[in-house]
């Protein structure tokens, strides 16, 4: 079959592999979509998050086929197989477990001590490609009226939602993003959906701004024309905002959160820096600020399923393109690297 | 009456004053025992925290009578008071509110809009005196079988719980305290009332850490000869504490909070930062860190009495001198700046 595979820095080949075979606990899955994540940007640019030595979990090490948010449908299950038959429609969720350290056992497997967030798509063969096999705990059904577009964007949207919820997001609450990139956008709908009434997004992207717009619900703010803080606050009766959600991840935004909350309020990092922030401590204190650092997600992926299922997170809504596997280099990465119009980026084999 | 007041910095004068008259809504108050504060040292050494315009709240700029950490008995009370009369024993909860912003009326009066987090003791005239007079709200009845010294321990034990309460310590929980001074001994003592069964402290010095030994229940570590974080793995069987509380506010010790505490663990911050920490980003999103920032207090100073008059917070064991006010500056003030053996000096007039 058909499967993109990296073997270092900038060196991702779309090659014919064969096939896994279908172990007793696996299933076999047609793959209908896969997403462009931006952790597959950094394993592209970087060659971060791919393992150069045998992975505890997965036992595998690069040239892996790269790509973790995806869809399809169940084509063969291994022997001791008993939730999933062919024809199935599924989505998968990919962080990689042990089920046996303390997070595990204890239902934190994002947290995993032997996994290191790892996934499949990164440290085991993903979703870049025609068929996947994995361990039937990885994979969730979709419900008839959920489209396999829909279904492949359930991970990164599980990402959101999970920061959402570790932040304390009620229904009511006055709410700022910054960063308006897919896992931006993501948060901006997953934070509508847990309730929030007023939801605040920044960005220096006026591409990406428009997209917000299209939400209907947005307030949308650039710190290089707008004075954003000015602005929430004046909307907020001076209060700030209850929660705010950092999926940008550099010292400014960072900032920004600080000023944005009100006292007593939660700043929720989702993004990844690439330079550790200097926190305003003082500023810190006199708020009684809250600031929680969100990784993935774990017991929730129902949830999600049921929340893009409802069209109470239309997550579809940040899809900018869909490509053939083919030429998923030139049009999807390098697209995403140098074109910040694109938000989400579908992938499929067929 | 004789009173310690502040003109500005190193400048504080025992001197003769008027006392204030006594308004309808006041009360008078003997003061007993005055603790002096790593607050009135910040004010006597830098003059920072002091007023040198009207305060919004106490209407009052230096000079101002310092101490913030009092106990004493009514001698005199206004016209529409009720619930005090002379005799009662009293600790003062110093937090100056206006009672009418958003967060006063929410509860949260530690956080007052129009306070920024100014005392009686530092924006208004405070206990470092033979009498104080202010109104009924910051006065609390404590129990006869609770000593005045016990009574002005209140104040910083509060500080303290709060932060405990903050960070969500529970029975059974390993803790670690950063700073073996006042306040970080006070919060050993809470994080205990509150369940901790493990508590670990860290401090440079050996003669803090010897105060922490008579504890009986601490284990003490001092960076510049032991493995802190080595221990506290070791002896947690590698999860690391359920909560880090940070009392000393420089980055190494913020650094090994955030080393130390477990996948899913809090750091509460209780130091005020002299220079703005970093923060290890993706340290704190591989464990989902969550870091607060605990100030003074609100709404729990009678849990705190009940818990020094029961003993469960026997915080009479960090008073290492009690001095005479006419020698507050160089028996007090001074002593504290230059000999880390001391912890916390209680002041008398009389
Ligand atoms: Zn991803
Ligand atoms: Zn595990
Ligand atoms: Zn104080
Ligand atoms: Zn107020």
């Amino acid at each position: 079959m058909k499967a993109a595979r990296i073997y270092a820095e900038k060196d991702v080949r779309v090659e014919d592999v064969e096939v896994k075979e279908v172990g007793a606990k696996d299933v076999k899955v047609e793959v209908a979509w896969t997403g462009i994540c931006g952790s597959d940007l950094h394993a592209y640019s970087h060659f971060v998050g791919i393992p150069t030595e045998e992975h505890p979990i997965s036992k595998r090490q690069a040239p892996l086929t790269l790509g973790h948010e995806f869809s399809g449908t169940v084509t063969e299950v291994g022997s001791s197989v008993t939730s999933f038959k062919p024809g199935d429609r599924v989505c998968i969720e990919p962080n990689l477990r042990c089920g046996e350290c303390k997070e595990c056992r204890e239902g934190n497997y994002h947290l995993c001590r032997n996994s290191n967030a790892a996934f499949i798509g990164l440290a085991d063969d993903g979703g870049f490609a025609e068929y996947c096999v994995m361990e039937e705990q990885y994979c969730h059904q979709i419900p008839d009226h959920m489209t396999l577009e829909q279904a492949a964007l359930v991970e990164p949207t599980a990402v959101t939602y999970h920061g959402v919820e570790m932040a304390g997001v009620k229904a009511g609450d006055a709410v700022l993003v910054t960063g308006a990139g897919p896992i931006g956008l993501l948060t901006v709908l997953s934070a509508r959906a847990a309730g929030a009434s007023k939801v605040f997004v920044s960005d220096v992207s006026k591409e990406r701004l428009a997209l917000a717009e299209t939400f209907g619900f947005v307030k949308t703010l650039n710190p290089a024309e707008d004075d954003v803080i000015g602005t929430i606050m004046e909307d907020t009766n001076g209060d700030g905002v209850d929660v705010a959600l950092e999926c940008a991840g550099v010292q400014p935004t960072f900032d920004t959160c600080l000023e944005a909350i009100k006292r007593t309020g939660t700043v929720c990092v989702l993004a990844i820096f690439g330079k550790n922030p200097e926190i305003n401590a003082f500023a810190s204190t006199i708020k009684e600020a809250n600031i929680k650092f969100s990784l993935a997600y774990s017991n929730i992926y129902d949830r999600v399923i049921n929340l893009i299922a409802s069209g109470q997170i239309p997550a579809e809504k940040v899809v900018t393109n869909k490509i053939k596997l083919d030429n998923i280099v030139e049009e999807g990465f390098d697209l995403l690297l140098n074109d910040k119009s694109q938000s989400k980026i579908l992938v499929s084999a067929k």
